[in-house]
C-alpha cells in the first residue's frame, strides 16, 4: 500500500509590517511566485488610490454596505484606520481551511491579532521589517501620494506597530525583495509539512 | 542606523525515522547541501560496520568508557538498543545553542524524546517516513548487512517507531531524496526566522 498523502487543513498566512516596509510588494510577489496561495481581498470604505482595481486590490464598498456586513457577522475582522474601514470576509477563510487550501493576507497588526484569536491553529504570522527607519521614511515619501502630515502619521504608526513583532511567529527583514521572497517561500513550504496540520491519522502500511 | 541582524539561539534539528526510511542518507545530504548545520557525532559501544569511520559516523567507545561518561553527566541522552549503547554528547549541543550555531541530529524516537525534554525551546523535530512498508522492507534487505532475524527485528521496531510521528513538529515522506532535501531545507530556513529564537530585543531605529 502506498502512502496516500494525508489531507491537511488549509493555512492562513498573515503578513504584517509597519507602513512602507514593502509588505504589499512582497505579498503580491509571493502569490505570483510561491504557488498555492490565494490572496484575500479586503473590503474597504476608502476611495481607490491611483491604479487600484476593484476586486483585486480591494472591494470598495459604501459605509452602509460595510456596516451591514459587520452586523451580519460576515467579517472575520475589521477596523477603522484613519477615516476609513477595512475588513476581511470570513467565508473565503473558513472554506480555505476546510478544503486544505492556503491563503495569504496582507493585514495590519490589529487585524492579525483578531485573526489569530479567531483561528488560533490555522494562522501563521509573519512580520516584515524595513532594514532601517531612514529607508522606511524614504519609501513613504517615494510614493508621492500623500501629504507631509499623512506621512508623519504613518511614521508614528509604524513605530507603534513595530513593537508588535514579538507576537508574530516569523520575522523577515526586507532589505532585498528576492531574499525576502525566498524566506517567505521557506516559511510556506515548511508550515505545509507540520504534523499539527494533518487532519487524520496517516498509515504507510496496514498490518 | 542600520539593523544589525539580531543574535538568535542555535537550533538543534532532530531527524528521526523508522529504520530504513532513509534518514541517514537524508541527514548527510542536508549537512552537505543546506549549510550551517553541524552533525552531532554519537558515541556507541557497538562495533563499526563496513565503511564506518571513527569520529565521522560514530565515536566507537568501550562499555566502560561509555558508562564513565554517563556517570559524569556528559551525555544529553543515551539508550541501549539491541545489545549496544548509543549516546549524544552534551557539550557540543550546549555550545551550539549558546553560540547561535545549528546542529543536525540523526536519532531514534526515544533519543528525540529525551532531547526535546532537555531542550524544549531549542529543538525542532522532523519525522521521516518511507513511502510504503514494502519499500522499507526492500531497503532493509538491500543493505545486505544483516541477518533475516535482524531484519525482522528492525521491521517490528519500525512499526512501533512509526506510531511516534504525532509527537514530531514536521513530517517528510521520503519518496525522492532531492524532494525530501528541499523540504528539509525549507524547514531549516524557516525555523531560523522564528521570532521566538531571538535572543534580544531588536530595534531598526532609535528614536
Amino acid at each position: 500500500m502506498n502512502l496516500v498523502l494525508p489531507l491537511r487543513r488549509g493555512i492562513i498566512f498573515i503578513v504584517s509590517a509597519p507602513s512602507g516596509a514593502g509588505k504589499t510588494t512582497l505579498s503580491r510577489a509571493a502569490v505570483r511566485e510561491i504557488g498555492g496561495l490565494t490572496p484575500s481581498v479586503s473590503l474597504t470604505t476608502r476611495r481607490p488610490r491611483n491604479g487600484e482595481v476593484e476586486g483585486i486590490d480591494y472591494r470598495f464598498v459604501s459605509e452602509e454596505d460595510f456596516q451591514r456586513r459587520v452586523d451580519a457577522g460576515q467579517l472575520a475582522e475589521w477596523a477603522r484606520v484613519f477615516d476609513a474601514c477595512y475588513g476581511t470576509p470570513r467565508q473565503p477563510l473558513d472554506e480555505a481551511i476546510r478544503e486544505g487550501r492556503d491563503m495569504l493576507l496582507d493585514i495590519d497588526v490589529q487585524g492579525a491579532r483578531s485573526l489569530t484569536a479567531r483561528y488560533p491553529d490555522d494562522t501563521v504570522t509573519i512580520f516584515v521589517l524595513p532594514p532601517s527607519f531612514e529607508e522606511l521614511e524614504e519609501r513613504l515619501r517615494g510614493r508621492g501620494t500623500e501629504s507631509e502630515q499623512a506621512i508623519a502619521g504613518r511614521l508614528k504608526r509604524a513605530r507603534d506597530e513595530f513593537r508588535a513583532y514579538p507576537q508574530y511567529d516569523y520575522l523577515i527583514v526586507n532589505a532585498d525583495l528576492a531574499d525576502s521572497l525566498r524566506q517567505l517561500d521557506a516559511i510556506v513550504k515548511a508550515e505545509r509539512l507540520r504534523v499539527a496540520r494533518l487532519r487524520e491519522e496517516i498509515a504507510p502500511w496496514k498490518s
